[in-house]
């Protein structure tokens, strides 16, 4: 699988390699991730993010304990264990250590290795697949606002990364804008910074700097203003964790979006994989579990100086606390719908509950 | 009057001294001002923001345009015209100017220069007084909700700051947080970082760290998952221009947080002197006029580094655009009541006509 998706793949030693994306835009490096730990690390410091790609490389993760653990099944356990909590809201992480494990519980044969290996792949070609349904039906979307409305340009809003750095290989909330792209519509992206990681203002405007998506950046805060005045005519986020009701967990500050799309009649769409659900939590925004990452992340901003060379400053007095929580949940109340692989699902416990019936 | 204010003051040759608060809180260095020109670069450069400041920074701006005109009555209004266009959204900026003005078009005395001094003095000393009677106004409402949900610690919300850096000398929505602090009340300020300039976790953290008021930085995408977490009492922020409408345009971002106030049914406030209402404004939202800045302030963004030497860097890669508008308007609806000199003023056209019916 060599070079076979844009954001992981295997090097010749059957390592997983992955783009480092805490240096993007500014830098294109590598990390090669050989065993669980560099794996927990690497979903910890967020080298790679992203609900779909956390899956994808906890998958990759389990398949490196296997050989890390020799036929050592309890040692294989405790090992995906660690990359299992190494970061609390993405539910593909659970969900993509889950199935390896029940893999590598029920194998019979000889080769556990090479079993995981190819059911790590699998997950990713998986990924793929849904990521282009979800792109036909969100530029299907696009299409219909456009026809209704009569609009010569669409003007599309996005918060945080779900392109392919996200779910390989065109993401979820970015598909349907590549896909509208591919088909010949006047599409223009409002990127949201995303304070305080700043995954927009790096991977997303970065991802359509490469496709030659039409996109601009801006604060957190203007998204509220753009859409007061007619400037958007979707809002369009990934997701971490959905609940059976339709709540969705996602990067902070999504939910201060949506809120503004309701109060402007925008349509606010979330756009997501069925693993992204979590079909046990019933009521999201009381029971999805929210990460405190470090004040740090606030403090401090990385970027490139005037030579080009990535520098990371101080923004906040020391004498100053922060706090840094990365998820907010959106009440399925604010949600239009949801777009998957399987098609456009309404936000409610009904339609989630009829639609994936399978995977209850 | 050197010293008398906190953010600004007159040196021993009458120049005009300002705090640059575009390095604080890394460096505490002052510029001094003596003629129109460098007036406007102070406004226009955000040497000086705040909507109080920039009036009493004209009002200044205006006495050392009388000084460089020298007698010329139509220099002097073509400088005061440079000042009072330097900044579009600032209402204060052209109240100042106007007021200034209409004093030396009626001067019949011998030391135009001496009056037009004394009469910024007085805008100065009217802010001062208008800010501690906010801060009185404020605390009372913050008492009243304590006590009404019997509160042990009471944790309120700003976005930018509207401290003693903006309204001097203790500014609008920081002054009954001061207040209430000063009166023994536990209170907690969730300050809102406030990109792209910061002013928030710049300016508003320096003045409470300076104040020993306890507070927390977060990123500007994170005052809806406090909201909805019940971690937000009551919100507060100042205004740069308010409509006869209520409808107030602040510091980009507050629409938001007031959509979420008012979702998850928080006390949502704007403090503001009577000098910030634009009564020839009927309709904020759709006539307030909003500036857009330089894309430079979302794609660079300045700090200290490991040598606690002041630092920019980039943090938007070079091939994407950025668009910067400096404010929003946050429609009436949302704002539970504005606190003003005069008391409390439902935000609506009658209630505000009414209490300040001798102002239109």
């Amino acid at each position: 699988m060599n070079g076979k998706y844009k954001a992981l793949w295997l090097d010749e030693d059957d390592n997983l390699v992955v783009l480092d994306q805490r240096v993007l835009p500014f830098e294109e490096t590598t990390v090669t991730i050989t065993n669980a730990q560099e794996c927990v690390e690497a979903i910890s410091n967020m080298t790679i993010r992203g609900a779909g790609v956390i899956g994808d490389v906890a998958g990759f993760g389990v398949y490196l304990s296997a050989r890390e653990a020799k036929g050592d099944m309890s040692l294989l356990e405790k090992l995906s264990n660690t990359i299992r909590e190494s970061r609390p809201t993405a539910v593909n992480l659970m969900w993509a250590v889950d199935r390896m494990m029940s893999i590598a519980k029920a194998y019979k044969g000889d080769n556990l290795v090479k079993a995981l290996k190819d059911e790590a792949i699998k997950i990713c070609d998986e990924d793929c697949m849904r990521s282009e349904q979800i792109a036909i039906y969100g530029a299907d979307i696009i299409e219909d606002i456009i026809s209704k409305n009569s609009l010569k340009k669409f003007n599309i809003l996005t918060h945080c990364n779900a392109g392919w750095l996200a779910i390989i290989d065109s993401g979820t909330a970015l598909a349907p804008i590549y896909e509208a792209h591919k088909r010949g519509i006047d599409i223009h992206v409002w990127v949201d910074e995303t304070r305080p990681r700043n995954q927009g203002a790096n991977l997303t405007a970065w991802e359509l700097s490469k496709a030659g998506v039409p996109h601009t950046v801006i604060a957190d805060n203007t998204g509220g203003h753009l859409m007061q005045h007619g400037m958007v005519d979707m809002v369009i986020t990934g997701a971490d964790r959905v609940a059976r009701n339709g709540d969705s967990a996602n990067k902070i500050g999504t939910y201060l979006k949506a809120l503004s799309a309701k109060d402007n009649n925008i349509p606010f769409y979330i756009a997501l994989p069925a693993s992204t659900f979590d079909f046990d939590i019933l009521d999201g925004l009381k029971d999805i579990p929210i990460e405190i990452r470090s004040e740090s992340e606030v403090k401090f901003i990385r970027g490139i100086d005037n030579s080009g060379e990535i520098k990371e400053i101080q923004i906040v007095p020391t004498s100053s606390g922060a706090i840094n929580y990365g998820f907010d949940v959106t009440p399925a109340r604010l949600i239009t719908a949801l777009i998957t692989e399987r098609g456009v699902c309404r936000a409610d416990t009904e339609a989630i509950s009829q639609m994936f019936s399978d995977l209850l």
